[in-house]
This record gives structure tokens, C-alpha cells and sequence, in this order.
């Protein structure tokens, strides 16, 4: 989310997760290093008041590289500068602010991105154009290149093996960094970082993530895992159905370790990490007080029916008073523009490891409210909807109160 | 919206509203009488807690119809059987209850508003083919018959000239009634009357609205007409993006001026109505503040844009903070997914009657955060988006703050 807002989180810890199933938990796994030959650092600059607002991702040899970004008509410097750097096919380094966006400033813009992507290339010794830049924060204003200079110089010398900083450097609204990793084959090891809490939507190249390996990618074509892993995972997370103007989603790859990882290996353990990198998003949503996870089974398009439900206003103020008001599911389903036959779906909601039939065979289902209301006050509630046979689609997204509200009235640019 | 909620409005007066500019004031006209030969009826059956509930709105003679309904795939058994009575064609009653939606109710509901328009024919001796039904209110529970059956036994013995209780009858989370008219030719009137406060989006078939002229239309095609009017009023007026189950707007015509009206005379009048009420519904959405027009010019396809602006929650939550926040507004417009130039686009805003320029050739313009954020206190804003040559649309909507939220968590099913 491209702005800057005065919640400040906690800090966080090389305490990663990884995913195994969509509906149950998020086991915990402890890491106790990251890929190889990757390097972190964050300091503060002075772009935001109180935390980090500048970071620097470097490797110490040039990285096949992927990504995606915004699919909005409206984008940032940073993400015109970095899809150029993309065309080239490796980088070596990533730079990122938070507290402003560096989106619609002009030419000025432009020159600002390119010139954070000169400092950093000359602080470091390498090529220019392997260098990737980030920006999220508010819209619309110049970005303070006296600061971000100062905050490049700083940062160069504290490059260490600890993401910390770097990852509070790359924060806005959100309350918690986010990380995850997973181990494929023997030893190697995908990691990636998030960040994003509000103007958070699919159709996206999610918010900003970088995801880092050490694993041997020789022979797999790291664009379309990328692509094909982000369609399943950031772009469908959905905190209030606006797609930032900043996202970008970036995989680098050192091929540190020698072992070689086959196609299917890698893409499922990039999987489980974007996977639960959206989750974390969906679950610190501005405001959030909940995760919540929509399936649709059974439609030629699941996933619009299950996006309709995840970005439902009605839903989601329902479910933040912890109301079973399973009528405005199906209106959100309803609404979608995909056909179905109500007197068909089936809709039950699993709440506190406990599942409840809402609705069947055209009406309700005999339920006791009270309890699946005490159940509503789980932090993660799964919704299903089942159309019949076919497809299946899951979405990440939260629930609406006045959180939400607050961050984003009071805030004032 | 199909639901029922407490918030309880003020009784209406028949001062009725026409529009003459899309951006200006709306002139109050008032109106000394309804259309001739119409009476309405309502009355409090039991169904909500404080407010009349059970409405009846009839003529003397048959009156030639049309109609629109909702376009959600889960509807009520209202809508069906409303939409067969338009098939036959003529429409002589319409009785309407608020507080329960009879949607998700399946054959029972059908029973339930068959018997509805049974029971209003027996009482008025006129063919139950001629009798709309329509229902606001919670989804998903029964009608409690008994107490409809009795409404309906009380209301046909007041039909009168005054529209005010069968308003009040209509209502949900409404705080106010919303009433317009036209007065066309030399003396025919288009009076038209509708609800809606929350679960309301475009792509429907507005909420519930009726429309009735003493009009003589003969060799109008009413249908035509009232679609296309539709289509540029109610379809483009959002509180949430949420589309009811239970929409719909009908149009009756008796015929009683003799005066002919020609077909451009007529749509035009019947324009101005559901414009009126269109704007009405979301000046009065669940917990806003203000009224907001979102124009978007010069585009293949404006309405897309103005939609994606309308219906964005960060832009919406701005509005309610009153804080000129432009980058949100060109984030809205970028993601609606269709293509325009940054740099050739131009974002005002108007407010107290004083037009800000907030944002031109790729960056922002000149404007005094301070001044524009007081005109932002202003309960009409209209926004304005230039993205060239090329057509133009508008969308009406309202901004977003703590009410919402309240309305729609703090109530329980």
C-alpha cells in the first residue's frame, strides 16, 4: 500500500512459516539462516517519523531474476525503472523506501529512481542496471533525495545476514513484518519478505515481496513460476479491492547451492511461500481483526465468485461483528456476474475447528446463531461455498471494522 | 437493501424534488398533488419494531407497466413472481413489505408472495395477474403470514392521496423518504418514490422504486424507455457495490391526462425522477455524510472509471476524513482496467461551489491543502476526472466513516 500512515509495528524475528494445507494452520518453522550469498540492511533516513524507511537486498554475484507488477494504469517511477531491469534479466541488488511512493511525480520522478538505482550501484561496485528499486508511501509528492543519499551511505556498511531491518524499512501501515520461507530438495532454501496492509486487491502484482534463493534454477523458467505462483497466491488476497499503484513482486535467484532442484520442486516451494506471505497481508489488513479464507467450488469461474464474497462491504462488516449472516454471502455471490443455481449451493462456515451448515437446498440450514456467532470470534474463519461440480478457487482476505475507517480518514496527506 | 435494520427516519413531507443539472443544487419543486388516480396505503403490521411496514400503492384502472430487476443470480421470490406480472403487462396494485426480504426462502417464499398478491386482489376485486409484490428486508427467513395477511386487511380501507405512510412502509436502514416528480405537457405528473440505503450497487435494477404517471404514454414503449433511464440514473448510483437480492423499479401509467406526450417529452421527465431518487439513495447510504458525483470524460469507456473511483474505499474513506487525497483518486481510476494516459489526465474537485484543480500533466497541481480540505466539510462534492476527448459518465455516490461500519457489524441476524 503506497502510503504512509503513523501506525508503527513491532519488530520482528527470523521466526518464519511455512504453509501445508489452505484451510488449517500455518505450522511454524524456525530458520536459522537465510539463502546463501544474501545480504540485508535498513536504517532510517528521516522519510517517515519513527521506523526505518530505507533498505538495501544485495547479493555478492548477479541473480537470475523474475517478477511482476502493478497492473494499474497508474504507476510508479520505480516500477517503469525496475521492469526495465527485469527486461535485462538479472539484478544484483534491490533498493526501497517507504514514505512516499514516488507515483505520479513526473519526469522528476523518473530521474529520482534512476538516480537511487546509481547511488546504491556506485556504493556497492556493480553494474547500475542490475539494480531493482522499490517504493511504497504516499502518492504525489517528491521524494527527499538528500535523505535517501544519506540513507544509501548508511545503509552499504551495516549489509548482514539479518533481514530485520530491512524488513521494518520496507512497512507502512502494516503492524507486523512478514516473511516465510521454505527448504526444497536438501538444503536449499526460498525466502521472501512482504510488506502491504491497505490498497491491497488482486489483478495485482501483489505489494511489494522479494523472495530470494539459493537454490540452482538452471533450466526453470523463474518468469512463468513467478507468474503462474503469483495468480494463485498475491493476486488473490484482497484487503479492499484497490490495487496499489506500486506493487511488485521480485524473485531473485543465486544458485548458491550446487544441488540442482527440478521445475516442480522449486514452483511448489515458491508456492508455499507466496502462499503464506498473501495470508500474512490478508490477516494484518488495515484494521483486520481476522483472517479469512473463501472458496468457491464448482463454477466455470470460481475465482470471481470467491473475489465478489472477499471484498463484499457487507460481508466483511459482518463478519467483524462476528455475525453468521450467511444472506449477504450469497448476495456477494449472487453479484458476481457468473451464473449458478442458488436452489443448488451449499454454504457452511468453519470457525474454531468446528464446521456449520448455514445454507442448503434453497433456504437455511437449522443452525444454532449464537454458537457459530461465539465461533465468528476465531482470528480465521474459512467460508465454502459449494455450486456443484468443477473448478475451485480459494481467496485470502479480512474483515472491515472501524479500524479500517480510522486509518484512513484520520490520516491526512 | 434487503435488510432490516433499526435505524428509524423521520416521516416525509410531499415536498418533492427536480433536477435540472447533474452537478448543481436540485430546486425543490413543490407538489400539491400525486398523479391523478392513484392512492397509497401503509400501515404497521408487526414485521419491523417501530415503523409502518406494509404498504399498498393502487389505481382505480389498469395501468400500462414496466420494470427492471435485480441482476444478482440469488433473488427474491418477489422478483420472480413481479416479473411475470410485467410479462402480462398491466399492473393495478403493488404491495410491498419491509423487514423481511423473503429471498433464500424457497417454495414456501413463492407461496408466501403468491399469496400476498392473492390476498390484496381479493380485498381490491381485481385480477391477482395485476399484482406486483415486493419485499425489503432480511434474507433468508419466512414471512410471518399472519401478520402480512392483516396488514394488508388494514391497509386497503385508508388508500388515500398521500404517498407519506406507504413511503415510510418502504424503508430499512433509511433515515429519510425519498420522493421526486416532474410535471410534463401542461399538466401530466411523473411521481416516482424509492429506498435504499445500503446493498446498493449498479448493474442492477435499482432498488426498490416506483414510478407512477396519469401521463397519457400511448405509443411510448415504456420498457425502452424506462431501461435506458435506468441504465444513466439508478445503475450508476453505489453506497457499497453491494447488488440486492430484491431490487427492482416499476413504472405504472394510467393514462388519466389526456393530454399526448410525445416520447422524448416523456423519457426526459421520467430522467429527472429517477435521477432525483438515484441521488437521494446515496446521499442517504448507511452512515455517509455527503453526496459525491464522480464524472469521468474522455474515455472508451468513463463508466468503468467512475465506478472503480466511486466504489474505491480509500477514496471513499478520504471523502468522509475530508482530505484531498488525489493520489487515491487516480489509484481508483487506474485499476478499473481500462486504459488511459496519466499525463494527459486532469483531476478537479468541487466543493462550496468553488472548483479545485488538484492534479494535471503527470503531477500535482497548486492547490492549498487547507482550503481544499474545508470545501471537503461540504455535503455535495463533485469529482472530475479529464482523461481527454471522448465520452462521459457519472456515478453517485457518498463517502464512508464509522457509521458503516456500525450499521452493518453492530446489527446481528
Amino acid at each position: 500500500m503506497p502510503e504512509d500512515k503513523p501506525n508503527e509495528g513491532k519488530s520482528g524475528q527470523l521466526v518464519t512459516e511455512t504453509v501445508i494445507s489452505d484451510a488449517g494452520p500455518e505450522p511454524t518453522m524456525k530458520l536459522d539462516r537465510t539463502p546463501k550469498g544474501f545480504k540485508f540492511a535498513g536504517v532510517r533516513c528521516g522519510l517517515k517519523n519513527k521506523r526505518n524507511d530505507l533498505g538495501i537486498l544485495f547479493c555478492e554475484t548477479p541473480c537470475r531474476a523474475a517478477g511482476v507488477v502493478t497492473q494499474n494504469q497508474v504507476r510508479s517511477a520505480t516500477v517503469d525503472l525496475t521492469e526495465t531491469v527485469l527486461k535485462n534479466g538479472n539484478i544484483q541488488a534491490i533498493v526501497i523506501n517507504s514514505g512516499n511512493a514516488n507515483c505520479c511525480t513526473g519526469v522528476q520522478g523518473q530521474r529520482d529512481a534512476r538516480q537511487m538505482a546509481a547511488l546504491v550501484a556506485e556504493g556497492l561496485k556493480i553494474d547500475p542496471a542490475s539494480v531493482a528499486v522499490a517504493s511504497t508511501g504516499i502518492i504525489g509528492q517528491f521524494l527527499d533525495m538528500a535523505k535517501v543519499e544519506e540513507g544509501i551511505k548508511q545503509a552499504i556498511p551495516v549489509l548482514g545476514d539479518s533481514p530485520k531491518n530491512f524488513m521494518e524499512a520496507m512497512l507502512t501501515t502494516d503492524l507486523v513484518e512478514k516473511q516465510a520461507c521454505a527448504e526444497i530438495g536438501s538444503g536449499s532454501i526460498i525466502y521472501g519478505v512482504a510488506k502491504g496492509s491497505g490498497m491491497i486487491a488482486p489483478n495485482m502484482a501483489t505489494m511489494l515481496a522479494f523472495i530470494v534463493t539459493d537454490a540452482n534454477t538452471s533450466g526453470i523458467d523463474l518468469q512463468t513460476a513467478m507468474t503462474r505462483v503469483c495468480n494463485h497466491t498475491f493476486n488473490r488476497c484482497t484487503v479492499d479491492g484497490d490495487t496499489s499503484t506500486n506493487d511488485m513482486c521480485l524473485l531473485l535467484a543465486n544458485g548458491k547451492s550446487e544441488e540442482k532442484i527440478d521445475e516442480q520442486t522449486f514452483e511448489e516451494g515458491l508456492y508455499d511461500v507466496c502462499l503464506s506471505l498473501a495470508k500474512k497481508i490478508a490477516r494484518d489488513g488495515e484494521g483486520a481483526t481476522k483472517l479469512i479464507e473463501v472458496t468457491v467450488q464448482g463454477s466455470p469461474h470460481p475465482e470471481k465468485i470467491a473475489r465478489s464474497i472477499a471484498e463484499s462491504p457487507l460481508v466483511k462488516t459482518a463478519m467483524f461483528g462476528c455475525d453468521p449472516n450467511w444472506g449477504r454471502i450469497l448476495m456477494a455471490a449472487g453479484k458476481a456476474g457468473v451464473e449458478f443455481d442458488p436452489l443448488q449451493a451449499k454454504l457452511t462456515l468453519m470457525a474454531l475447528g468446528e464446521s456449520h451448515l448455514l445454507y442448503e437446498n434453497g433456504s437455511a440450514a437449522a443452525f444454532d446463531p449464537q454458537r457459530v456467532s461465539a465461533g465468528l470470534k476465531s482470528d480465521h474463519i474459512v467460508i465454502t461455498l459449494r455450486l456443484g461440480p468443477g473448478k475451485e478457487a480459494t481467496f485470502y482476505t479480512c474483515d472491515m471494522g472501524y479500524g479500517y475507517v480510522r486509518i484512513n480518514s484520520e490520516y491526512h496527506t
